[in-house]
């Protein structure tokens, strides 16, 4: 069972290769939200997401006899690229296994870092089985986008950073897609005082069901703009999840979308829309973080600038 | 006649006032340009741009008897937005001048801050006679946009941040419009070993021109996506830049909204075209830059998202 001194032990391994990414504040967001905002923007972080962390903490944990092989994964995109960034750094080859509906951006970074794209169906069980057949095929160590410890240690390495940055927060909030980032950060922030709320999709609410019904639900056909936030929540995340989450928000697209042109005209910065779903959470639930001081990861900024939903 | 010591006492003057902004970097454009990049973010600054510097700095030097009759400018927008934002925290009121082809964007921002606009012509002669007729109607205090020793000192600040941020920065390329930021930053940087580059629009090359003659040049129709830089050369501005500049190198439209795809795509930042126009400078002319440790003004980040110059 993972705990809090596996997310320090992450961040010693990981923190020469990734980004200390640098929070961001805005009068006006303070203003609208009632609350005073700080955000940690991973989007900024090497590869354009978080899923840097987790992917060179599984990279660096793969003992060197074991590597001769490369890595493989399945992903819509960002831990793809993620992973065929760390690992080229380590000289080994990367295969991902990209449904075929992930967009051109996404795919040109994991081409970009040297990555090799396998193309599969557009839901999980499609996803699976390319990939075990792949490692079957190639005998390439398997990095999993959430359901796996290292990643899991990786991700969390945000909220470390976060405790050194931000001075007594009181709550952090943070999107749930496969339930990576917010279960090492919740690990990250265990032994602090602050609370953290997870933040999905109405089109993709399986963990909001799954933290309802008490155990994990995976039946679900995603519909959400936010294509980083459509992945199924992991066995491992899930309890862990569970265990310490404050609880989990939903948000509409259209809820979304306002808060992503909020974060690109008051930050300017840029950010998918997967990574607009916690501050559209915030201002959704004003009154449940009103005079607080609150942290909100940033997670991603790859999308298709020729193709953005603002009217 | 302003030195270095001017910079350090506005630099004193405004600094818990002002974001100190972050640097990035990025491992895929220093590739590209075959040097180490260091981008200092203004357009992360308060209001969006490095304008908010020089405004708190001419703000906060209006001695308290003459700040009943409120600031006034003529501004394409930044500077407009910046001296609203600057005095209304100092419970002023601040009216500006506004070319009738600003984006609602800009117009939208000095709104925000409480400033009031008023509209004139295209031009400079325009801008300047109903600035003047406003000034002697009101009383108000006139702070122009960077012809003017406290706003050049406000934005020379920025040099001092990056001494501290950068370790042993070779160059720095900085827009120039007016030449605020320029020659401000030139007068930030004396005493370092740092090599200052100015670079221009083709279609506003008028600080080219006068740095060819040896004189100032103010006859131009300015051409270019550059809004920010459409502005003629300050006669304050230009004996520093002069006498302090490297070089100031030319650049294409075409070649700007390269590099603004670049800095959107690469650092997932949001940069006007004015703020594109260093990088586009240092790539076409990366003999001069090769091998150097080279800071980037990135000086603002207001634009219309909904009109980018994406194909």
């Amino acid at each position: 069972m993972l705990d809090n001194n596996d997310i320090k032990r992450a961040r010693s391994r990981i923190r020469t290769f990734v980004h200390k990414t640098p929070i961001l504040k805005s009068e006006y967001l303070n203003q609208l939200a009632g609350a005073e905002l700080f955000f940690k923007c991973e989007n900024l972080q090497k590869t354009g997401a978080f899923k840097a962390r987790g992917a060179t903490n599984a990279v660096l944990s793969i003992p060197s006899y074991k590597s001769c092989n490369g890595v493989a994964t399945h992903s819509s995109g960002n831990h793809g690229a993620a992973l065929a960034w760390a690992a080229k750094r380590s000289n080994m080859a990367a295969s991902v296994v990209v449904p075929n509906n992930t967009n051109q951006v996404k795919r040109d970074a994991i081409l970009t870092y040297g990555g090799e794209i396998i193309e599969c169906a557009a839901n999980l069980k499609s996803r699976e089985e390319t990939l075990n057949e792949l490692v079957k095929h190639t005998g390439a160590h398997f990095v999993p986008p959430y359901d796996d410890e290292d990643v899991i240690s990786g991700q969390g390495t945000t909220a470390l950073e976060i405790l050194e940055q931000v001075e007594d927060p009181d709550i952090a909030i943070i999107p749930v897609g496969g339930g990576g980032l917010l279960s090492g950060c919740l690990l990250g922030f265990a032994g602090s005082s602050v609370a953290t709320y997870g933040v999905e999709p109405e089109g993709a609410d399986d963990a909001y069901r799954s933290l309802q019904a008490g155990e994990r639900i995976v039946d679900q056909s995603p519909n959400t703009i936010c294509d980083g936030l459509r992945t199924t929540l992991g066995s491992l995340n899930f309890p862990i999840i569970r265990d310490l989450v404050k609880d989990i928000l939903l948000v509409t697209d259209k809820e979304v979308v306002e808060a992503m042109y909020l974060l690109w005209t008051r930050l300017k910065i840029i950010v998918e829309p997967s990574c607009a779903a916690p501050l559209a959470g915030l201002l959704r639930n004003r009154s449940l973080f009103s005079g607080k001081r609150v942290v909100i990861i940033l997670t991603g900024g790859n999308l298709d600038l020729t193709d953005l939903p603002f009217k």
